[in-house]
């Protein structure tokens, strides 16, 4: 079958033939993969940044995010069975540590992500744990149900407290802001404010329903904010993993208010916590993967009843085979999601 | 000054002149009514049914919601000025019990209800204290303004959770069902089930956005509540103050979930909580007024920002002599919620 | 191997020897019984009362309150290993529905009860999926981790809300109510208020630590509790499973305040939600099982620090061949906890 | 009346004769102060730091803890009266912002500090509003009254979430963090270790109950913690305003647990937020002042029901008049509390 895979070290991947892999463990799943998706992190991965060298053993399958089909199932499996479609949760919990039994497994001890630490879903067939599949409604076409995956992470991050009649400003619209823009809108958010540098993304955060999008290279966001909420925003989700947005976004939240933090800085930055966030009586969210499976539950319904729209996000959807163009396209940023059809 | 007045015991009102109220007490306002709007309790006082007859002491001017324009302030108020527009919570708490002190304003354990058990607002001007007061944003027209109170109950019964991406079913669309499913669906709820047995308010829910909405006397409404929903409804939001369709209601509502109750069922009912709340794991919210002031905030938000479309709701707007066409609207129900006009 | 049969229809138990079970699934467990415990539930099966005859297919082994010693796994079992000490979670979910999916496991819409849907624990090898095991902590006493279960319904019961600080009122002093008395006093409650008619239950509510305890037959319940609080209770827990405790009870409960219900009444009851409930805006929680395993971890914090003392709970331990003498104690309610010795 | 002056810029205070104030305004109360205690921030002010030279206006009364009495109340009060013994919040709200509109009065937008902003309690008669008075049981000692503000500190801090069972690390042992440890262990934590570096707060420590007392200078806080919890602490309470502590902490903190900061920095500090929270799915709460009233409830219930012991906290109970003395404990840090006796 063929497999994108990161060969050996070094920048790049390489479209192989691999074989077909056959042996289940009794929970294991084999998906027929229909639709990939690329993230963020296989753009890491295939420029072979210090986080990947430290972290990717090659040769690997790498990606994730995936819509796909059950052809086969280990023995002890109960949760789904074949023809199912489904898609996966990436992060593979353990299910024993403290965090898996009592509910938590997205912040699991022993946390095995998929395309990172084991063969991931750039391929024909993958072998997935029972655990991690999520059985998605029928009404969700294939392209969106391969990003339920980040989708999750903008669900995740936006739902910390419930959004209706409030407002809200995300740092950043990435793939992943642009989603969360819906999502805000979609829990009646009162108003969606979203600051965001770049051309395109300003672009698409517009078409994405951003009621008032700033760019703070060009005006002052607190100044903005403040001038068209009165009291700050109630919440801020950021998503740029830049720490001016950070600071400014901090700055814009109202006494009391709260933030969802989702990316990641890169290292430690210089931050005021007393007058940000102490003295202002702020609560601070980390977050990362999604609840297991609640968000996935959201994301489902979201999806089905069309209180979001992915095809704003999904810029891309391309034959399996074009996969070099997609990670053009993200290297690049020219893009939302690309989705890679295997059909 | 013209005020619906309950003169002595016994059915009706009637309209009179009377003294314009003068001495102000320090934390006192005086109100200019510009709308006021009739709520199912003015017509029980109109009635006068056996609550109405323990209840109400006569003379007394009826009525409690209102949006108008303060002309007067005693010396010691601070949170409005002279000209400011104003709508007005209609519990007034005591300030000083434990829970006034605590945050919970709206289950004071001394509460007065304006028009019910001090004079009201169906009048030109109320004495109002400033506590209750509720400055609007000036986005919102003044008929809407008015009924921010029942919209607020409408409020207050529907996020008791988060409804994002929820599905939800609300037993009885009267005037405050009609305004729980458009909250319910600017929530982001991916389904919202209506109940409703009269034909005028089936026609009423269509129109305000529900997404099924059933007549338990023509279909079952449980078996097909389970047929569209699979596993249950998340909440159940009892509007009705009928004893089937909260027994019904609850066994709709999936395992583990949610019931918030605001209708009145007029005294005891047969329940069974072993089967329907207990060995079910269910969560049931007791509804009585609105939270001071978050769910008017919740209110302003979804008004300001057309989140909400009251026009859908409000099908009469009476000059104030029209009374009592708006009180025969009201008792033959053929009505959503009747504004009177005082301007 | 011995066991406590439900040989055939009507009342009573056999004690039998029974084939030992051999062949496990791949993800259960055989666990050799140290210690068992007699659960009121049990006392119903042998009474063969009307649940009982609907509910119980015999012949079946009964009892489902155990801590033992793992002896052999399944192939695909990973959450224990042979030689761990558990206790188990005596409700089994399925792992697939909706609320399994979403950390409710509790209220699984397929739910299996050990030693009432398959066989149970009264018996020295019992097979159990690895899904419902919980290694207890070394420095548990066996006979206190047999009596995990129920001290879990007690913890989930009144943990639903923070009762640091709070006034607590308990109708019911049975076991439940008992080791409920604890887990409040240990969770910082201010005051523990205790009603309870039985004069040996009134005792053992004493050295459970009680602050004050009432007899509703001798003396107003509600008088005194308004006397002693002047406010009323913050949170009632629900343990006799009697209207009048029930009605009493709520009416014992602050304007706003909670009501955790784990009783059960045995049918319909005639209650006044209107006053009780909505109109003094309280919240009930319908309570079944335990939080897998959010609440046995706590359970297990709890015992193994010693912030509960189960010994004045746990009244009789007894050899396991005194099995009938531990149905006469439970029968005749002259018992805390009745613990059944393997060794 | 005498009074403890900042009389001009510049370190220290003086003890002088000033005017008794007189007239009140409709909302103020005049109370007679019989106990009162000092602030870390009463001592910034005496040091005239940086902090205090662009804040303080002096000539102004300092201090505001305080327990006292009520001798007269302006025309519009209504929630005390003359005689009631009170203690007061020092953070005195606008009620007009939407934060004091909602609920959080804490985080009022337009704070003014008694004793920092207006004149305050280090006298012998001081005006207050009357919105921040509390009128506390009489169980309650006045010397314990007095600590209650501060006392409050520790309620708010520990308490953001439910601790009953919880592992808690309380990183500093100043007179806030040993309140804390008490609060933690009334409130049923299963394990409170605390990090301190100076030997006479961590023998208090011992005294106040913490469990486990770890000297970060001396022994490995990280690996000690894991060594004792396994999974790390549910909860960090971060009281120390040290930037190593923090860090630590939060790497003492198992996967999706919560940190709560009350420590001041002073200023920025460097921290990575990728690691310590964001990648660990991590919550943080950045606490100021007290909750309004609720932790001033669970404070009062907690004094007045004997749930802590705050003679392990207050060390000093000094005349007025030795006020210079009390400084000068603070000054050395060889005190807990100290409180000044103006009977």
């Amino acid at each position: 079958m063929k497999a994108i895979l990161k060969e050996k070290p070094g920048p790049g991947f390489v479209l192989k033939d691999v074989k077909k892999p056959e042996k289940l463990g009794p929970r294991e799943v084999l998906v027929k993969i229909r639709r990939t998706s690329i993230c963020g992190t296989d753009v890491h991965i295939y420029k072979w940044d210090e986080w990947s060298q430290t972290r990717i053993k090659p040769p690997m399958i790498i990606g994730h995010e995936m819509a796909g089909e059950v052809v086969a199932v280990g023995e002890a499996v109960t949760q789904v069975k074949i023809g199912d479609l489904v898609s996966a949760e990436t992060h593979i919990p353990c299910e024993h540590c403290l965090q898996c039994k009592t509910g938590r497994m997205h912040v699991c001890q022993n946390l095995e992500i998929l395309g990172v630490d084991r063969n991931g879903v750039f391929t024909e067939y993958a072998i997935i744990p029972e655990t991690v599949l999520w059985k998605f409604s029928a009404e969700i076409p294939l392209d969106f149900a391969s990003v339920m995956e980040p989708f999750g992470n903008a669900i995740h991050t936006s739902l910390v407290t419930d959004l209706t009649g409030k407002v809200v400003l995300i740092t950043g619209a990435g793939p992943i802001g642009l989603m969360a823009i819906q999502v805000a809108k979609a829990a009646g958010a009162s108003l969606v404010i979203t600051s965001e540098v770049d051309s395109t993304r300003i672009q698409m955060a517009k078409e994405n329903g951003a009621d008032i999008i700033i760019n703070p290279l060009k005006e002052d966001l607190i100044k903005k904010v403040y001038t068209i909420t009165k009291d700050g925003v109630d919440i801020l989700l950021e998503m740029s993993g830049n720490k001016k947005a950070l600071e400014d976004g901090l700055k814009c939240v109202t006494m009391g208010g709260e933030a969802s933090l989702l990316g990641i800085f890169g290292g430690s930055i210089d931050i005021n916590l007393d007058s940000l966030v102490i003295m202002k009586g702020i609560t601070i969210y980390g977050i990362t993967g999604r609840r297991m499976f609640d968000t996935w539950k959201i994301a489902d319904e979201l999806l089905r009843n069309k209180k979001v729209d992915l095809s704003k996000v999904v810029t891309h959807i391309l034959p399996f085979e074009q996969w070099e163009k997609g990670f053009e396209l993200m290297l690049n940023k020219k893009c939302g999601k690309v989705v890679l059809n295997l059909d």
